[in-house]
């Protein structure tokens, strides 16, 4: 099988962690143990978060303006793509040595008419006060947007179209490489009309280019590994009901959060409906059970009553 | 024909200028006019050097420890490959529409028995003062020397002696795909006695790693593309003399400068003598015209009375 596997920003870093290297590497052993078994058994890929990762490079690249000027964000995801990929790639590399692994430096094209470019929606860097926020929009020519008492940047959130490595990913996947790619949902450019690639001061969501890579590529199916067991209905309120096989039907006809679970709902119920092949959203250490289908929410193109259950006895007897 | 191209570190910036993203990309460009003709001739290896964006992450990474520790230079050196990857692949991209061309996150193998690593001798990172220095290398593990009349880190720079990714690069190239890796040397790895991989605290040669990756791709030509139009013997003496077509015998015979000349002469040498290949060093914008041997310094394995020139009229008729 060919899988595609996303790894949520979490899996390597915790909330309220500092963002050193060595925790992160510690994560990303964690990672690989559970990813290890998959890439012993199919060809797989790989792509992941760089939320915090690329917030700390931003805040260190815009501390002194005599060291530099701050660094746009195609440049910073381009960065985080490579250390994230480095580690993961060794990782993997001391984990399955029968298999090779590599990490691509990936651009994600995005509409240069994506209405989102015009409606910057997504919060980034650091917080600042109103009078500074307001100076930085003048300088910088930034949007800046209340984010509670504080202000921060926002930037837009478009629509991954095309990913421009593409052919060189099925390639390598075809001859049995793992590939590590798309890192932050890929660094963002636009088309030219010419042709011509450029990068954009955007961040395109990581979830939604997971669906795209797996589409691309033709993958079997799409792990979206997060820090929750399962996507859950009525999450936080005292009827919560994790959700274990389901359909794009199903699932479509409930509401998630933005923040967090609605955009892995989404690309997953968006690569199961493109291609008839499962997608399943839960824990990281549970990347090969979600394969199987035995833990997890398991989204696949029918609903559960005429899907054929992975295993018996994962719906009550009627 | 098989290239590998080797950019120096002012390829990307000059003496003296701001390290900033724009007037990066901007001499990107410049070298991607030079290197667009080749790439579209030849399969194309180009591998960069990282100075001045390593430096630049190690200092923003190391003043501010409420945002977090100092990053190693495993996953500096990592960071600066996604960046300048990224920046040298979109301009290819752009320039030759007809390729496809990927960065890669490439590994560099040093011997964990290499002597230099007990020797650290290459200065990194920020001048300090001696009190300052001496801290640093009780709180950090640090080796600290004088540099002039001030103190600087100093690591180790050991020979590198295997690239993992190669089997992922020959793979690229044999099917027609330019192949951006290896930036900075490589990231700085030791393999364990269990074939583990390991991120060590050091810089390897750019240019020797070029040498290694030229002969392991079994490159036809490897070209060091630098600022200088030529090697010199007598190099800033009243005598000196532009070398144009030379032998591996005749250059091990004249003494290069340690700290830029000299590494590049040896690294042409090593790859010339191991695989009776061409190699030539000069100036970024004549790269094709290296490749032909009308310009630059060209070196192969005969001697030049031996060796057939490029071309008539290279030498003064007798």
């Amino acid at each position: 099988m060919r899988i595609v596997a996303a790894l949520g920003g979490n899996a390597l870093l915790k909330r309220g962690e500092t963002p050193d290297a060595e925790i992160q590497e510690h994560h990303i052993l964690r990672a690989v143990e559970a990813l290890a078994p998959l890439s012993r058994a199919h060809d797989l890929v790989i792509t992941h978060g760089n939320g915090p990762q690329v917030g700390l490079l931003a805040l260190e690249s815009d501390a002194d303006p005599a060291l530099s000027r701050a660094y746009p964000l195609d440049a910073l995801g381009a960065q985080t793509q490579g250390m994230i990929g480095y580690w993961l790639a060794q990782a993997l590399h001391n984990a399955v040595p029968a298999r090779s692994f590599v990490a691509l430096v990936c651009q994600t094209v995005v509409g240069a008419d994506d209405p989102a470019l015009a409606h910057p929606s997504k919060f980034v860097g650091q917080v600042y006060s109103k009078t500074q926020a307001e100076r930085l929009a003048r300088e910088r020519n930034w949007e800046v947007r209340p984010d509670g008492s504080s202000w921060r940047r926002v930037v837009p959130s478009p629509m991954p179209r095309e990913i421009v490595e593409l052919s060189v990913i099925r390639q390598l996947l075809d001859a049995g490489t793992g590939v590590i790619c798309a890192g932050g949902g890929g660094i963002p450019v636009v088309r030219e009309d010419d042709g011509r690639l450029r990068g954009i001061e955007a961040v395109v969501d990581k979830d939604r280019t997971a669906a795209l890579l797996a589409e691309s590529v033709g993958a079997d199916a799409l792990l979206l590994l997060t820090d929750v067991a399962a996507v859950e209905v009525g999450y936080g309120t005292p009827s919560a009901r994790a959700m274990r096989h389901t359909s794009v039907e199903e699932l479509r006809g409930h509401e998630f959060s933005a923040g967090s679970m609605g955009p892995k709902v989404q690309a997953a119920c968006d690569f199961v409906q493109a291609t008839g092949h499962m997608a399943a959203i839960g824990l990281l250490e549970d990347a090969e059970a979600l394969l199987t289908g035995s833990t997890g929410t398991v989204i696949q193109a029918l609903p559960p009553s005429t899907a054929a259950p992975a295993r018996s006895g994962s719906r009550p007897a009627t």
